[in-house]
């Protein structure tokens, strides 16, 4: 039997993800006890909203709330001061108040804004997430981080704040487009790779209803997946510790973000060139065995995730991942993989960091 | 026994509050074993930096912390996103991570900007409030509340968000001007008003050396002062219910300082002329008695507090009322005192309100 909730702990308080394939009247059953003083607003981007939000906004008034629609342009470039301040206007436009409740219904751009303007304007509006992409579903809807960024880095502006509940719903992946599935599935692998064979299994499995958003597949599979995370959140809610695993494959990722030359990849597809860097580094230093990294490899091509190429290691490019790691935090890490289930965090200084990603440069990859 | 610390309860986190006079030394000592990562980042306006935060940061430096000193100019215009993202970029040139310690050190706009910074920077740094003015000390830095303003109104962003303690050394009273005094004397006089007749009577009694702000006086006369907001908080600390009590006098204050014509009053005069005319209202329509509202009238006339004139309840006037009460909230509220340490809350319409507003001007104020 498939869970219909599962719930986030941790924090300073605990919250569920519903769940559900293809439920939109539900969601407005639930939504609907939250509403204190009649009023909901709706946070969406343009995409979203002509495919859903308008829509549920129009459904909301029809069940007599006072119901807004605030839209914002897609994309990451709306995680900024500048668009927070927007919506803040927005909502006080509307005449929002402590007790309005908000909904941040969209892909992980709008959740991490959304909840962001919920943790702050007018010191805390209660809200509710709707991801709407896999990557929101799987990660950036489940622990309660909410940010924007900056221009000298990403999410560098932000808050711990729980939602009501969270509502994941998998007929939303069908009008994904491919880049926006993929987007998601590096963070599914690299979940798959911090939890071990069964959930690795599973998804070989169904390999491609999973890549084609089969909304039924992913009803079945999403569960396993955003456990991983909530276990790892429930027991290092403030990233102290544990919850650093979950940042495999991100270091090169964010370096590869950040540096021009890259800005054709979106969050996944440098989040899979970073996960292929480090199972490499983690063959050569600490003996992940090959056959392994070959597997892995060979899933990433499937998927039709780029190549980890010479250029992505160039001194440039480690000069973006060393200013990216000062700016979150002294104490340099890397996250290795000892094998498939175990993860492995290794302190070491930045040096040594470089050294051990030019090392890939220099050992050809073992074939399994 | 004067206390030398109270305790701030009823947040996610309890917290002290340090009395003292001229101690900075110990303020030094205290903070020490709050740095982790060697590095203090200090907030003040320009004015507090040239008397105090310039010489503190030198004092940091010398004991080897990594400390920097961010500046921002005196006033309430400081309290926008627009300085939350100057100190963000500062804080990133300082390399300032989350185990970075910020301290708070300025009157009542710097403790709510470093507060909503520090709660927002990498989302949230461990911080601590150094109050040098009398409001700050008094009220701003009592409960959790930061924040800042949007063109539309103030406070419209923030948080609840606890600092390690609050430093509050009666020391810095003596480098106020005459108005940064009468400023947090209306507070003062407020928070007496809520508790009573003893509170009272001991603030008469050392009237003269608390406006020329006497240290010794206001070390001994502070922790009164501070209990009265302490226990409303503990008991109410998101402003349910009893907190409101504190907003004593603040509607009109609100729509005066909001208003064009009233650029030239400070916050507490815009509180006194509040509170005259809730006292009139509360003598008019729940029988305050009159000698309580004499008695209130000459203290505040012999600390030069400005007059309630007619035009301060013009239809304007409380339009910006009417504006701001509608954005803080939907129901319509007044806060009226039935006696001395008995402040009653009145909920009613917008007509009712406005009908109780002109009632001062129509009824002659009965002498005691």
């Amino acid at each position: 039997m498939t869970p219909t909730e599962l719930r986030v702990a941790g924090g300073t308080r605990t919250y569920p993800i519903y769940l559900r394939q293809d439920q939109g009247a539900e969601l407005i059953e639930r939504l609907l006890p939250l509403v204190k003083n009649g009023q909901i607003c709706v946070l969406s981007d343009e995409r979203v909203s002509r495919l859903y939000a308008h829509e549920f906004v129009e459904t909301l008034s029809q069940k007599g709330v006072n119901a807004s629609l605030i839209t914002v342009p897609e994309g990451e470039r709306s995680k900024s001061l500048t668009t927070a301040e927007y919506v803040y206007k927005q909502l006080v436009n509307v005449g929002a108040d402590r007790d309005t409740l908000m909904v941040a219904y969209g892909g992980g751009v709008i959740g991490d804004l959304g909840g962001f303007v919920a943790a702050t304007y007018m010191r805390g509006l209660t809200y509710v997430q709707v991801p709407t992409t896999l990557l929101a579903q799987v990660d950036s809807s489940v622990g309660g981080k909410v940010g924007i960024n900056l221009s000298e880095g990403k999410n560098l502006v932000g808050a711990f704040y729980e939602p009501e509940f969270v509502w994941a719903d998998t007929q939303f992946l069908t009008t994904l487009r491919d880049r926006d599935i993929r987007n998601g599935m590096a963070e599914v692998i690299k979940h798959a790779i911090l939890q071990g064979e069964p959930l690795f299994q599973l998804i070989e499995s169904c390999e491609a209803d999973l890549s084609s958003g089969c909304p039924k597949t992913w009803r079945n599979v999403l569960p396993q997946v955003i456990t991983v995370k909530l276990d790892v959140v429930e027991r290092d809610f403030h990233e102290r510790a544990e919850r650093r695993y979950l940042n495999f494959g991100h270091s090169l990722a964010h370096a590869l973000e950040s540096s021009p030359g890259y800005g054709h990849l979106n969050h996944g597809e440098a989040v899979a060139i970073g996960m292929r860097a480090a199972l490499r580094m983690s063959q050569i230093h600490i003996d992940l065995d090959a056959a392994t990294v070959t597997r892995l490899e060979m899933l990433f091509d499937r998927l039709g995730f780029p190549q980890l190429s010479t250029q992505m290691l160039s001194a440039e490019t480690l000069r973006y991942l060393r200013t990216d790691k000062k700016k979150s935090g002294g104490v340099q890490r890397l996250i290795l993989l000892a094998s498939l289930g175990t993860p492995k965090v290794v302190e070491c200084d930045w040096s040594e960091i470089t050294r051990k990603y030019e090392s890939i440069l220099t050992h050809p990859l073992m074939e399994a």
